[in-house]
């Protein structure tokens, strides 16, 4: 289930607006209004499928006369060449939503199915593949339930629900240790405190200060590995900067807990899907 | 310079909405208010740029006492390595605009550059590469300008500024020549019609009922080449569906007007920036 | 049907917000909350209708009880004394909704029913009357669609969906051709390019700039007769400036393709409409 | 002043939306970003102005660089052939903002020069003059802040700020008195009770009720003055129904407070401005 | 019945969004999307219930399949430990609305209960309790209709749909009679003029102004007795300033018409209400 | 600093429109748009200052011209009779903004101040004294940053940003164990996991779940304190539950280590302010 419906109606709202504008010329002067239609969603690839709701949703707020028959749901693989849902409704308003109703899927489908190929990279249940804040502006929160649908786990959801403490907090601060203490002193008892480092010394001080996490910078293999075992489960321990899919298995057998990849959300390709017609 | 600056604030304003919530738990916590800092946004990466006003307009929204200096503008190439501009205000601000400015950045220069990389490939300035609706939803305006800043030209913004008749309207009309002659009788006259068809039949039928452009879809580059004799001028012919970087050289080749490039906008990887607290 | 109901809703919930502001002091007053009634919509002249789904949406998004049984569709001529439509449902929510619900029908059927009188007084089918972008803000659509059910044509919806070069961007550009030129450049090739000349010379630089369409502005029926002789069917021509029910029939006499007329949407008197309780 | 500008900024920034959409084509392709400019305001033919400020803000709101130098304030009559203000700012922003501009302040100089008309028509300074709420939808508070501009009074706002009972309010109540008491015991003290009545025998007993306010509805001259005789200064008289120009003075001369009519604000002629390039 | 709904819902929307954020991490991660349930809500103390449609619009606007059984409405008097309402659903949608509904009716209820224990106090049912503008920001619809469930009287809503004359009012003007006539000048005829005075010099000039309305503004109960004596019915009375539970009665009886209370809504205690899930 | 500015222009917007709505007709009839004044902010009670940002910000979106010098700042206390702060800027624009700044503040300052007794009466810097969900809808940032002002500390701030798992939870899950097991496999590795218990049993089981934090609701001292010498210091302890000024010292002896308050919120008293106009 996709959380806060409240504002994903405005940002579908706010989608369909940008492509109907003052109004769909082509179909408003073709179209009928009474005619009626089914129109197929398929997938043209293999894939994992994400946002079948927010699809759903767009033709929903343009025609509440539309209905959906639904063979596959959110997180399941689909084989290429799958109906994924039918659509029956106002031929007119079928049409109409068609473009914004793909681009939320194809977006969120193609979250998934990189999400879930890191995921089987990794191999081990026990290392989390996570997400970051280099999302889409204004779509962070579907990017975000994308991934979780691929398999993979969510970093915090912005700058409100978690304390990643870096560089320029610290200088600020005048040290790990005062850092911590003021962001723990500022923040609910809710939320864990992270702190960025970049060497053994930084995992040392950020142990000494009492960090529930430790973000492991840019570290090469190696060096991840003598951090894990630095930190022997004294804090949880994230891997990020520069992941990809050549050294993700790598790192995930240093026995890092979390390994975070912006290119989740920020450089993913589109799932090939496209909606026919039926009658 | 960017259009319809009236809705771009409320776009930036949702994004920064999105990352801020009810606050930055962490700067909020170590940065003092009175603050005051500089930042490099460097190239960490050879790009194409494209939304250094929107960048900069993030800050700008969170603290109108930020200011810029600009080494590099929209559209241009820099090189990596480069500093693309320096931003001084309050740290705190800068510290919380951050992610959300680089996201608006590394997005809309991700576009620009893959743009350029399809343009370069076609050579020849007689053929248009455009993009499509496949824009990620509510970043539509974005979006587009960014293909523009690539060397690029827009297709349609919408299903608003746009006649293209597809199999469905001509279904539902009973023939290209009335589907054609309904959408051009309810369209203002500043609209061209413009027509998809899928073999030289349909290209013939396209011409006869006055078709203003001609889609040519998914043809291969052989019937590619007999659809643009065929036409000979009497209109505008645009080639789509399957475009790549390995066959567009081939299709631009067929002496197509305008090649159209979903990938553009669905497909892209971010390009490589860092924001560095440089002061 | 109404294009874009996704954002007339809005525009809707704004006018009731305008006239109930913080409640109906007299029909909370008064009204029982389980009082059910029944109203008729009386034409109190003759008029061509426009804007029933409006108007009847302003009741159902006050309450979603309202139903309605409809006697004429938008686009009918109503004469004098005929009910258009009954409204059933509550009491309260009738009364409330009555003013803001006849503001809209009212202006709009009058936007229409004076655009049937220019209609009916050019004669020619191959005429078309078109508005202009002179409409009340924020109702532009409503307006023009308003004209559409009048018989008449739509001229651009704004500057974003087609090409008007005038004085200023023709001084700017440094002559037609190189305005021409620029603006086909920078578009979308969806849309066409209309150029504003004011006499013969101008038409003959616009025709040889490769103007798709030539607006003769404030031109007398003499010069307009010579202008269209002059384009032969190489441009669409447009007729502006000046217009009214006084001169349009000699104008259309020229045999120009279009005739744009701002009193349509900016000089109407609203059609007298009644809503009686009935039971 | 006009009042509550912090909702005229929504209307604005809608009504600018409407108009640029997604960009200015011919202005974004032709006017270059640097290129500055002056413009002249110049009255076509005799009118009472309103909507001075409204003007200018459209231009402040897409440019702060803009910069005003007015000749004429709201209220004032300006002859034909005068200049009101010149703008001066970025030419692209003068350009995109024009028409917005020009239809606020049509409409609105239309509505006071209309009133004004009315106004001095009736003569006597005792007379109210006043607008109902038969207002474009979302334009309520500039069309009513227009009346005020040209010489006449308002009537209430909407439902909120004032009391009328009618025929129905006076049906579900049972009786005259009983409608006015049930209104005013759930209104706040602050807001008086106006009652319509049809003939002398409604007079009576609004009278009888208490009413602070009687509306005489669709009465001859005649009738009136015997309502007025009546009334004997008891309660504010309005006169209301079919007033127009033709009738007015002789509805004014039976002593009657007020004159509401509807045909300020639905029924007026846009007066002719226009924006002239100077430099 | 609660007035204005439309914008009620925009209340509660934001309400929502305030608590739900991105998304309920408990409910979203333990609740299965199929589980139904049902609860009750019940009163922990004696209250005066206002807000129950308010209190079941958030469910329903976060579940349309949530469904309400009432046994009490606004206005009643609830003893403690009965049921209120038995709200059955989707388990998941009741415990994400819960905290946000009952937000909402343990204030209006606080509101209601504060103000019927004012109302018992002043005994008299000549004597309106009314309240202030000194609402919660955002909530003053609300805190209004409250008041008027627990048997006060509304003061004028905001600024917009009353006159008050204070004291800096009066200085620009020049004096009381002046500020009464330039108020009574500009404002619509439905709405009255109330003075505020300090001592009984000030009633005397109120009075000679012709003040409808005149506010005693914190007198001791002896001058308010003697102010009340000299008005003589020639004006409405209200007494204002330092009102409380101490002093509410004897003010009471020197006769004054109104009193106004702005604890009411400024300074209230939530009732004690829970939510128990039965199910 | 108050967090996220973006959000809270739009709380402001709001609630001045509520105050506003079509227009302030005492000030707008009888203060000269031309006439500039002073003001100065009075404390009528000794109290804790919170919101004072907030407050001149409300001037500040009505006029920007209006200017403040401040003389205490949030967090401080301010004696009964001294000068918060001297505004100066349009008479008009001051008398308009009065009520709803003022609106803000005394609730604001009302939680600050009765929040500052809690901490004093707790005594120990040791414990917090935290806020609860329990704010007035639409208000919750700024409740919770006045909270902060007053020495008291934030419990999450919605349901986002951080778990508590409940007795419905529980019952769903089927265990404390499998509870928590479930909450922490969905949410962000950043958020701790809050358990709430009712006897020595919950606490025992929500230890042995791994909870980060225990929620102690409803005990009495005794079992309090048996509970938080059962968890030693292996589980943040939170107590909550009817606290009130009367056990919260008892309470904070037992070395909990957080002690939750909802009146902080939902039962404070707006503090006695006073704006007057010096010149």
């Amino acid at each position: 289930m996709l959380e806060n419906e409240i504002s994903l109606d405005d940002a579908i709202r706010k989608a369909l607006e940008e492509d109907l504008g003052p109004g769909d010329l082509t179909t408003e002067a073709i179209i009928a209004p009474e005619s009626r239609g089914k129109a197929s969603l398929l997938a043209r690839e293999a894939l994992v499928l994400a946002g079948i709701q927010v699809f759903s949703r767009v033709f929903k707020l343009l025609s509440a006369e539309t209905a959906f028959e639904y063979f596959y749901s959110d997180g399941q693989s689909v084989p290429a060449g799958e109906t994924i849902c039918i659509i029956s409704g106002p031929t007119g308003a079928i049409l109409k939503a068609e473009r914004t109703a793909l681009n939320f899927l194809q977006r969120m489908s193609g979250i998934a199915t990189l999400t879930k190929i890191y995921v089987d990279k990794v191999g081990s249940k026990k290392v989390r593949v996570v997400d970051t804040r280099k999302t889409a502006p204004g779509l962070r929160v579907l990017d975000k339930y994308a991934v979780r649908m691929g398999g993979g786990f969510n970093h915090r959801m912005g700058l409100f629900d978690g304390i990643l403490i870096k560089d320029n907090h610290i200088m600020a601060a005048g040290s790990v240790a005062k850092a911590v203490s003021l962001a723990r002193g500022g923040a609910p008892h809710t939320i864990k405190v992270e702190v960025e480092v970049e060497d053994l010394d930084g995992v040392e001080e950020a142990l000494r200060s009492g960090a529930d996490v430790i973000l492991l910078d840019n570290m090469t293999p190696e060096m991840m590995q003598k951090a894990v075992d630095l930190v022997g489960g004294r804090a949880t321990t994230e891997a990020s900067g520069g992941i990809n899919l050549g050294n993700i298995e790598e790192i995930a057998k240093t026995g890092v807990d979390i390994i975070s990849v912006g290119a989740l959300t920020h450089s993913l390709r589109a799932v090939d899907l496209s909606l026919e017609i039926v009658g």
